[in-house]
């Protein structure tokens, strides 16, 4: 069992109801510096609940998941509460919660259904003008560079945990464009996009949990513009689109609007594949301060929180 | 008053529960001729919804809202509730549901904040590395044809009420690049995107219940496919990203997936000014029979549903 696969355990203690752990080992620091506590990558936190919803589901995969994160969980013990307000056969829907000390850390509703698996999709059957299942249609895939030539971040700021734990980013592996990593040298590339792989520093094949991270393991978009504070998530919603294939995965996000203190990401995950397997959009708050890195031989290895100048 | 107003109006009854309708002004035909009950327009639904969660919000606007349509509403009565999880200065959240007979037809979760309003957006600051509110960045607007050179579509396939009412088609103008309406003749573009503008019939200008209509006022837009059956949502979320400014709002939507059954419909409102007011993505299902749309001077007046041949 990998360390993303323990972190994210739930045990049924009764119908509906799960012990779950916000886990340090995906720690990330708030704001540099700042002495707020440690928040868990929101992915985790889904992949969490969403181990729940799917222990009971009528349908194997989550193919439309809301998630809203609430509150700043407390690493250590959590209360997953999931309720079926639907089963069907095409689709059936959850609504799920992270609790701790009563209260709801993340609030998510999750559609379950069945998409498809392995095999290479039928051809298209758009001419025909038929629709149902037969139709079969992708746009075109970003032009992710190959693997080798990208850049691994290692502890880019935000990933390292407090009190000595190693974090996020001792278990993920994050491979970026190189065209989109200038933030890390304080030249932000100007626009909000990143290119990138993501695999478990362990040995794991991807699946619906892991897809869970992959649509927020990359940093947040606006570093592409500079803005490298701290950018907690309010929302995100993903959709699974295919059971994705052995090997790493291809991640592609892109901001549209950014202002008022809001930015959308949007992430499109493709497998090893090349077949689009999950696409999320979250709505997050851009950081306040700015994160100073300070880059080692092996990327950044510890950040300083700057104060905010020259606001209007 | 509009029509849209009066259809969406809820009526509070005690705290957290409100008195609601669907109704049938709104009324959409379930694939063509199948006897199946009429729906209302999703968009509508979520007005409704809105209209409530609104009503006792500590925040203006609903910057995210995701829905979930389980069921097609029985027109007449309905309840809504509203629970909030959180409230806070910059974000609150509520679960809220339409609830009909007992059963939960439309569950939402919506979180309101505070977007940007009127005034043109300060210059951005993407380059100074600043983060926070002063930071604002906008991708690049989709070509939209100039309105006059748009189709009105009249009533097209599933806009029309059933039992003689006028339905959806009456009260909502949508006009389309010519581009993009081949279907209407049986001859689909062969990609899933549509562009073109959307205003009640009656002057009424944009707010946040308006944009949570137009998300999803245009045809399904695997119809450029050529699969223009019903396509029910699944999941819709939207994020309001600014207040609109008087005028026609311009929708851009577009797929970039279908298979299994599924497609996604990703879709970006822009006002007058030409800001993006709104964003949104629905995960929807593929009508399994067409729709062959009967053509007259006004566009369509009516279609005939044909069973599904020829699947694999």
């Amino acid at each position: 069992m990998t360390t993303f696969d323990d972190a994210t355990a739930v045990t049924k203690r009764d119908e509906g109801r799960y012990d779950a752990q916000a886990d340090p080992r995906f720690a990330l620091v708030l704001a540099g510096g700042s002495g707020a506590p440690p928040a868990v990558n929101g992915g985790v936190l889904m992949a969490t609940v969403l181990r729940a919803v799917l222990d009971a589901a009528p349908n194997p995969h989550p193919v439309a998941t809301s998630a809203n994160f609430l509150r700043v969980p407390r690493l250590g013990p959590a209360e997953v509460q999931v309720t079926w307000l639907k089963q069907g056969k095409t689709a059936s829907t959850a609504r799920a919660a992270l609790i701790q000390d009563g209260a709801v850390v993340v609030d998510m509703t999750v559609t379950t259904g069945t998409v498809p698996d392995g095999a290479v999709s039928a051809p298209s059957r758009a001419a025909e003008g038929y629709g149902g299942e037969a139709l079969d249609w992708t746009g075109k895939q970003p032009a992710f560079p190959p693997l080798s030539d990208c850049v691994d971040l290692g502890r880019w700021p935000g990933t390292e945990g407090a009190n000595g734990v190693a974090g996020f980013a001792a278990h993920v592996t994050v491979l970026l464009d190189p065209a989109t990593t200038g933030w890390r040298d304080g030249e932000p590339a100007g626009i909000p996009e990143m290119l990138g792989y993501v695999t478990l520093r362990e040995p794991r094949e991807p699946d619906a949990l892991l897809l869970a991270l992959a649509v927020d393991a990359l940093p947040p978009v606006v570093f592409g513009l500079g803005a490298t504070g701290w950018a907690p998530t309010v929302e995100l919603t993903w959709h699974m689109r295919a059971v994705p294939r052995p090997g790493p995965l291809a991640v592609a996000t892109r901001s549209r609007h950014v202002s008022g203190g809001w930015f959308d990401e949007e992430a499109e995950v493709w497998d090893a594949d090349g077949r689009l397997v999950a696409q999320s959009r979250q709505l997050a708050r851009v950081g306040r301060g700015r994160i100073r890195p300070l880059r080692g031989a092996d990327g950044v290895v510890g950040s300083a929180a700057e104060p905010l100048r020259g606001r209007s």
